[in-house]
């Protein structure tokens, strides 16, 4: 019987089985950031437990309120620095070299395909783009993480969702992430890992599989993922080029992490994007998800681009594109958040960050801030928001405040406007 | 008698005498910003005088903590906002278009020679190098300003300070204002008007009369005063140039601002600028200033250049001219603030923030941040901040940091080396 993605993964990484249907597994890459880690880190310190099990397994960052906007964010951000210091974390990214995490290091090469990933963060499951088991996990599977390398997790069911047909001009992978969420409702991807498959995902730049596998913990899945090939050992390149003749052969080395043709899901789901329109949610949940042409006209108060779902240098030109040479309503405030500093100074050198400040728009050093309503973007009662993240849950980005989620390009046309708009009225 | 400039502002503004030497005086211009004009917004509310006298001479700006960081300051902005919109205060400034105010008010040209101009903020006193009286209020005379346009001071006594001599290389604004507080201390000029003229000003930009006049308070004064003179007249160009026929003839008609040859003082300073080296305050009184070559080698964990001391166009170039081509310390965090917008895009054409990102430094969006430990880069306990802002408070920037004042050219030499250094090491 074949095997999935998931099951090859696990099986490689299996360490024990204590019992049925419980594995525990090595873990690849430790991901720490300052919100959830220093937790860890004084509970560890406290048992007398100070130790990291390889501190070239552990990449953590400093991103969600970044800089601190206060004592307790300035500390927590202390607690880290001096932890990475004292254990040589050499991939430890402070302010000025800090982005979000689940752009930060995928850029740097970090997650590999058939890499075990655990974070104590929902959007883990972003890792899984690279055709790599990447979970979110809470404090204690962390410390346990930190210390000894290994994490249990159940055995893994996979729900395939092959995504088909031609996408149409204007609409993207957010927009097919939201319509999948609406199909599958937030419980439906309940303990499984969500398998992207099909022309359209195999067609689709890294950047657009990491939008997709992002949102997987949005109907309830531990993870997401995609196959590894041609598309992900080009982005991986630069990190690999010494372990591969070429691309191709690193493509071909993947593929054995690649799901078998016979390999048995949980469910099925093929979804036609033919004639998909620009989606965008209403309400507190993430399944409920309209076509943007009915949301039209709904007033909104601000407009935030960026996050680990939507703030990567392809999503800034999508947003660019629809901005330009154009000012933004007076009613709006536009707030354009790079998540690394690479994509900043990659949008600084195509003359994006130009485009957005020309327009009114307010553009922030990368940070999660306002996505979780943290800081550098909170919503005050009542205000509305339009925004490229991953969560409209009831006060998310600030007590009384109401997210649409949307793309890059839907959420530019929405500052033009000042309303909900249909980005493809502003597409030639 | 001859009278000073802030004597001639005052007898041109008189409204009332209601006791021997209290002054009633007409406000030209009344600032407001997010902290302290809620305040005064919603006292007024609740008093049933929801009005302002004249929406033209009111000018707002969202500046301390943007965009917001919480609930609370995400409702005071929206207090502002809403306010802003009900009486029609066209120059209102809001998230994308807003700046530190002490930096966005002069840029936009909205003070005068001659002026008087009242603000709920302690740094009002910056715009006194127009040749202007401008000083902070409390929330009482704030609520008074906003709904009669007057506010009552005491009649004005001045302290002249000449500066006189040659400025050495690598000496600025900063240095000159360090140590004459460190010479008036910070008491010396309670209750005081600081005149500051001389050579040295007169051949000074705007920028580091505004520097200058920004610290005024620092030691004690209710504000500080340039002479309006062809430069003042040459930067206000843009926003004159119909009502005078050159920057010259605008220049001689502001010398009637001017103080007469035998106007009286108080005290009278003279500070030869000549032998000056660069300035650093150490401890937590701003007039506790030595010379930065008794302080190098003071370990520092992170830089912050910005603010409406030195968050100017002219202070990012100065700062840059010794960060480029370089990395900063990795024991230290770098945080440049822009001041507004407009010198943001600025810095942006000149390929400052470029050099900024490259050396490792964090560019934000413009605001007031850290300078007084409300967001941005607030430090933890035991962290030690170089600092070009004006305050170096205990708790300043963050309850148990230490903030250590100084130029850009210095703050950027502290990044380079991760300790307090003499810039002129740099300087070729």
């Amino acid at each position: 019987m074949g095997q999935t993605i998931t099951e090859k993964i696990f099986a490689a990484h299996l360490r024990d089985t204590p019992t049925p249907g419980n594995m525990v597994l090595d873990i690849d890459v430790i991901m720490c950031h300052e919100i959830t880690t220093p937790i860890a880190i004084m509970d560890l310190m406290e048992k007398g437990m100070d130790r990291v099990c390889d501190p070239s397994r552990i990449k953590a960052v400093i991103d969600h309120v970044t800089p601190p906007k206060d004592s307790k964010t300035a500390t927590q951000a202390k607690i880290m620095r001096d932890w990475a210091r004292r254990h040589n974390i050499k991939d430890f990214f402070d302010i000025g070299r800090n982005g979000v995490c689940h752009a930060l290091f995928p850029e740097k090469g970090f997650i590999r395909p058939g890499n075990t990933v655990i974070m104590g963060d929902s959007h883990t499951c972003t890792h899984g783009a690279f055709g790599a088991f990447a979970a979110g996990v809470g404090t204690t599977d962390l410390e346990v993480g930190i210390l000894k390398g290994v994490c249990a997790f159940r055995a893994p069911k996979s729900l395939k969702i092959e995504v088909i047909g031609t996408l149409p001009k204007g609409v993207v992978a957010k927009d097919i992430i939201l319509n999948i969420i609406k199909q599958l409702t937030v419980n439906g991807g309940t303990d499984m890992v969500i398998e992207f498959c099909g022309p359209v995902i195999d067609a689709m730049s890294m950047a657009s599989r990491m939008t997709l596998c992002n949102m997987a913990v949005e109907a309830g899945a531990t993870s997401g993922v995609c196959q590894p090939d041609l598309v992900t050992a080009q982005y991986l390149w630069p990190f690999i080029q010494d372990e591969y003749a070429s691309p191709e052969a690193a493509a071909q080395d993947f593929a054995k992490w690649r799901s078998d043709a016979d390999a048995v899901y949980e469910r099925v789901l093929t979804v036609d994007v033919s004639t998909l329109a620009p989606q965008v949610t209403y309400g507190f949940k993430p399944d409920l998800v309209k076509d943007v042409t009915e949301m039209e006209g709904t007033k909104i108060d601000q407009v935030y681009i960026g996050s680990c779902t939507n703030g990567r240098i392809e999503d800034i030109r999508e947003a660019a594109a629809i901005i330009k040479g154009k000012t933004i309503a007076d009613s709006v405030r536009g707030i354009l958040v790079p998540a690394t500093p690479a994509i900043y100074s990659q949008a600084l050198e195509e003359g994006l960050i130009k485009i957005f400040m020309d327009s009114g728009f307010c553009v922030l050093n990368p940070t999660c801030g306002a996505c979780l309503g943290m800081s550098s973007g909170v919503l005050a009662d009542g205000e509305v928001c339009a925004s490229t993240t991953n969560r409209n849950f009831n006060g998310r980005m600030g007590k009384g405040g109401t997210v649409h989620l949307m793309s890059p390009a839907s959420a530019a046309a929405a500052a033009v406007t000042g309303t909900i708009t249909d980005p493809r009225r502003f597409l030639h």
